[in-house]
């Protein structure tokens, strides 16, 4: 029945998976050592120096968790919530919600504070639930809101939480290496990500990392934390000094986010950064340039994902069809409220180079004018190539 | 800091994981597809096909949880049992107790059925339980455990569970692939297993399984699941039909099971499963033969997971440092109960070999004898050898 796969190309430039670093590639293809092997050991205590670098902290809980970005969501909220705790959660995009989702099962009473999707959550808003609310557990947002394209400041919000007591909670999926997190200078709490968006390594684990702070309110429950699989008490133990053994670490995937998070090391994390906010920049220019209408709040762009106003009449799925089956060139559409409304183009990780928004920009305008839909044509290339070379 | 990783040779003999076949390796390094990709969706299909020929099963429910093992269990627990629940455990090892403490999590009443570690559980004695607790919702044995060697027929204890209308659920998770277990013959309900033993992929899925019945008694729940990365109501919405996204699957890990059970297919399930059991049979002759003691009862032996009682005056952690530096060959240590008191030899999947064999009985040898001690020498290659010439 099944042949051994043979894939066609592509280009992943949607929300994420973004394109895999051949160097990580390679790493994936490492035979396996046993994962109590000291030689692996060793292994686990150059990522979590790798994950320390990257989110910029000095946490001692810094640590892969086991699944996907939202395995490293409910590990926070299953570890540092018992039944009954109050917690703030800034909603304006589908991880926003499923926040809230993972909250509740974990016992939360959530309070929702939301924003349109495309817009930030205002700090403001977050003062008035924690003033009304007070006691409050945590407050919890999502930094770059992968679902609209829309990014979250957190300085204010953390301070507001640390004014209140209460643990700031941050979703780092899409942001982790694209963007600062600044982990220890911002004042977060909790924080997760993901390892298939800027960190550009398969999806698999999720780097998470909890203060002092938190590290205190785990120790300090009244309750048992209500998953195994997910529970920081035992897994630290295994990455900590005791190495006691828990469940069965995916060694290869480690092994890519060694080499993933090493490859960042050696480009340098401002070096990184600036590199996305480029390219993002200039997409986002040609973008306009053609004629189109970018979807996320103006000032609160994320680099690293752009969200793009479907034009009227532009039958969503079928340009995503034409890019994937003529150029395999992967981009995401909408989700919920904004399906068939916007595209989100990722410029994620290695994903993130000068010649993918050149080549998405130039497959874009040769499909949209085949479809005879009116653009500024010849000008999107133009404005990217522009920005870039005065912006270098 | 950090460098490339290049890594020593190994030779994976001890309870998982396994060495992984170069062609799952060379899979793991595929160049990503997205996840929602036209030709991803299609391969997760035919993975699931594959799941269903090792299982030996039709049930529709029949996927590849996001996480370990571990995860597996878990997601059979959360999914099934909800508080107040009833649930017969037989504990003879340490994934016996591991299912205790997750059942218990997810609020099950848990009454336990014991046995000595490397003895199998009575079924009379879950007979016993069923009487006395009924009714019961589900009993839950360990097929094949991997802290003692020992396995546990199931037909007996699956037909009783039947009788008493609870649910039968299996951790196959050594099981899988190097022996039989026969989901729908034996009238299994719910299955979990890993990637990393028998199927000789590397850690990072749980192949889970849910029988017609199972999948009843998640649609008529109360209580909401309280795990949302392990809820199967909505994971099955992605690999079903719906295709609705709920996380990013680890592609890499699902192209590299994808691979591996290609090739236990292209193998043959009964010619894989005589493989595991001449080698495994050699390796115990070859033990005995030296002068060696089993630990696992007699009758109740796993041909993939071999338990040793360490002689009196030998030093357990020297002699698996021995083997590992000299060598590269590592092996298992006990754990709890049976700490320094026995080593774990594995012989799974891709490591399941006759070289393997000989080149273990040959190194140990080696180094009891350098370290003194009685051992009848010249004995187990001969017997080994001797074993796998009369049995082809």
């Amino acid at each position: 029945m099944s042949q051994e796969l043979i894939l066609p190309k592509r280009l992943l430039m949607g929300p994420g998976p973004s394109d895999v670093h051949p160097h990580v590639l390679k790493a994936m293809a490492t035979p396996l050592l046993g994962h109590l092997d000291p030689t692996f050991l060793n292994i686990m205590n150059e990522t979590m120096e790798l994950i320390r670098y990257v989110y910029e902290t000095k946490n001692q809980v810094t640590i892969a968790m086991s699944g996907t970005g939202s395995a490293g969501m409910e590990t926070v909220f299953v570890n540092l919530i018992e039944p009954g705790d109050k917690v703030i959660i800034g909603v304006n995009g589908l991880f926003g919600q499923r926040m809230v989702d993972v909250a509740e099962r974990a016992g939360a009473e959530v309070i929702q504070v939301q924003a349109e999707w495309g817009r930030s959550i205002d700090p403001a808003d977050i003062e008035k639930a924690l003033k009304n609310y007070s006691p409050v557990k945590a407050v919890a947002v999502v930094h770059a809101e992968t679902s609209t394209g829309a990014n979250q400041p957190l300085e204010e919000i953390a301070k507001l939480a640390k004014e209140y007591d209460a643990l700031m909670i941050v979703d780092a999926v899409t942001s982790l290496g694209g963007m600062k997190v600044g982990v220890d200078k911002i004042g977060i709490d909790a924080v997760y990500s993901g390892t298939q968006k800027c960190l550009s390594a398969p999806p698999g684990l999720s780097p998470v990392s909890l203060s002092d702070k938190a590290v205190e309110v785990l120790k300090s429950r009244k309750t048992k934390i209500q998953s195994w699989y997910l529970d920081l008490s035992m897994i630290q133990a295994y990455w900590g000094q005791e190495r006691f053994y828990h469940h069965t670490a995916p060694i290869s995937m480690i092994y890519a986010l060694h080499e993933a998070l090493r490859l960042i090391k050696e480009e340098g994390l401002e070096a990184t950064f600036k590199r996305h906010e480029q390219n993002g920049r200039a997409l986002q220019a040609g973008i306009e340039a053609m004629g189109l209408e970018l979807f996320a709040q103006e000032g609160h762009r994320l680099p690293m994902l752009t969200s793009v106003k479907i034009p009227d009449g532009v039958d969503d799925v079928k340009v995503r069809q034409l890019l994937l089956e003529r150029y395999g060139l992967e981009i995401g559409g909408g989700l919920g409220p904004t399906k068939n409304k916007i595209w989100r183009v990722g410029l994620m990780g290695y994903s993130s180079q000068r010649s993918n928004v050149i080549q998405f920009l130039t497959a874009l305008e040769s499909i949209l004018s085949e479809l005879k839909i009116k653009i500024n044509e010849g000008e999107a290339v133009k404005a990217a190539e522009n920005y870039l070379n005065n912006h270098e």
